[in-house]
């Protein structure tokens, strides 16, 4: 196998000026790179970074699998890990599930093929089964897979806990509840139980209306809206995430439906979208910063042969009252 | 160097098995796997994956370079160039490049260091010069960078003519016109051209207003809006990017200024956020799908040895006209 020095000799240069081309560090005339490149073809010589790969059986890469980075939680997930990779020394592969076929476990895959070093999956479309056979390292967001896959999420109990209490505090006797698909297993439930047991001890009345599992286009939202606004309305309250929360204010004023006078609106998330609204929503917040920098964390500690069993981090939401539940 | 079936062979398995592991597909016991992955680890058998790149010097992955992956038409990009890219058998690598330092050069590094095999750049950081000196697969999206690069973007001058004609049908006679920076060249400043040329040719009065570079953060936009209302606005129409539409749509609303009757407003790139309002924006919609699918098969066509000198490639652009404009 050909060497760096072996590289200089048939170019006629010094080492470290390979090393310069290499590195793509400091100055090179043209001519010269041309020079030494021709000699790495003609040597067959192994560049730098794939060699090094092979030796250490490290890519330095992270998947990050997502269903869909146009949601604007997966948007603003992404690029905060991808920050907080970066400072690690890791470059992020962007995997979107949302494919014909199941791409998700073609990209799990990619662990074995020693494509990447490492998964962060905030996914929920593969069977439990098939992560348990994975002996590699993965980071859930928001998923129990085994006990040997760290799950980072926030505390949904409290969010629950928060938008009920907020809800109840404004004076709601009956309320709308958006849920998520509950076909997979996942923290986010703890808000949605939370939510209603609050409710129900305090009397009020909660609908709840099932969304579909891994839907994020705009058409499904419309339809949903559609969906609700097509029967009369009988509630005063909302609990939604973002774009539901935010279509659903919008078709009310369509409809001349004063909010958050007739009907109060508690948007779940809080991602950069809520902030676009007039009047501004009532929010309960995710920290996507803090998902984000605990997830780059633990997968760093997994890529290094570090074992994290049983873990299980558990962030903090909070609630922004905005002027859909209170005139401020 | 170790073959596969020197695995096998050590294995006590046959060489399918060994291929069944590497490919993970199909069953093997547990068991097995061990043995085979013992025997692997004891002949430093080379991973399938990383043996292959090596050999053909290809690693089957394109850097996407972004400045920020949240802003919702990269987000949109990303998405589509993520989907496009995976059916041409390319696994995408997410760069953001709103970074310390400059993550722009050390992520074109990658195509020196053969960690990808292209790269589709949406990013206007890095001095030109700096572009010029890589002879490797490179597709830019809305940036003049070499001869050598071929360019994808919206035909912008058709944008501005748009915009200007729905605000000149709608009987705007002085106007705030949003801009993007002047400091670095891109088509883009096409539309603003055209747009001012359109409207003093018709003897509206035309308010520029030039955007920072590089800034896509909530702060910086609420910091423009609020610059632009601590004046009297002298102005019946407003033209610029979506989230500058739809917050000066919000600070209108709470203003009590009405739109259309007092103010219209146009927005630019129509992605998802203009349908997140009430009223509906009218927008110059960019067809993001297209433009990722135009640089996913450019970029392959590169990577794959053939030559796009001087190619430019042009997409329409669309007016959806919506309650922002006129009375529907």
């Amino acid at each position: 196998m050909a060497s760096i020095r072996d590289v200089a000799k048939k170019a006629n240069v010094g080492p470290a000026t390979v090393s310069r081309v290499l590195n793509n560090s400091g100055y090179v005339s043209e001519e010269t790179r041309e020079k030494i490149e021709n000699a790495m073809t003609e040597l067959n010589y192994i560049p730098n970074e794939l060699a090094r790969n092979l030796f250490h059986k490290k890519t330095g890469i992270i998947a990050v699998l997502v269903p869909s980075v146009a949601n604007p939680f997966f948007a603003e997930f992404v690029e905060c890990i991808e920050s907080e990779l970066y400072t690690y020394g890791y470059k992020t592969m962007l995997c979107n599930t949302v494919k014909e076929g199941n791409a998700e476990l073609e990209y799990l895959d990619m662990l074995n093929r020693h494509i990447v070093d490492g998964v962060i999956t905030g996914v929920h479309s593969l069977d439990v089964e098939e992560y348990k056979q994975i002996h590699k390292p993965i980071v859930a967001l928001d998923r129990y897979l085994s006990e040997n896959i760290p799950v980072v999420a926030v505390n949904h109990k409290k969010g629950g806990e928060l938008a009920a209490e907020e809800l109840i505090y404004c004076g709601c006797k009956s309320v709308l509840h958006f849920c998520g698909s509950k076909a997979v297993e996942s923290p986010y439930h703890n808000r949605h139980s939370e939510f209603e047991r609050i409710m129900k001890k305090n009397g009020i009345k909660v609908h709840s209306y099932e969304l579909e599992w891994n839907r994020f286009d705009a058409d499904y939202y419309e339809k949903v809206i559609k969906d609700i606004f097509s029967n009369p309305l009988e509630v005063d309250g909302v609990f939604g995430v973002d774009q539901i929360a935010i279509r659903f204010l919008n078709e009310a004023k369509r409809r001349k439906i004063s909010v958050p006078e007739e009907i109060k609106i508690v948007a779940y998330d809080g991602t950069f979208v809520t902030g676009l609204t007039e009047p501004r929503l009532t929010v309960v917040a995710q920290p996507i910063d803090q998902l984000a920098r605990q997830s780059a964390e633990l997968i760093s500690q997994l890529v290094n042969g570090k074992t994290c069993k049983n873990k299980q981090v558990l962030l903090d939401v909070e609630l922004h009252v905005g002027n859909t539940t209170r005139n401020l």
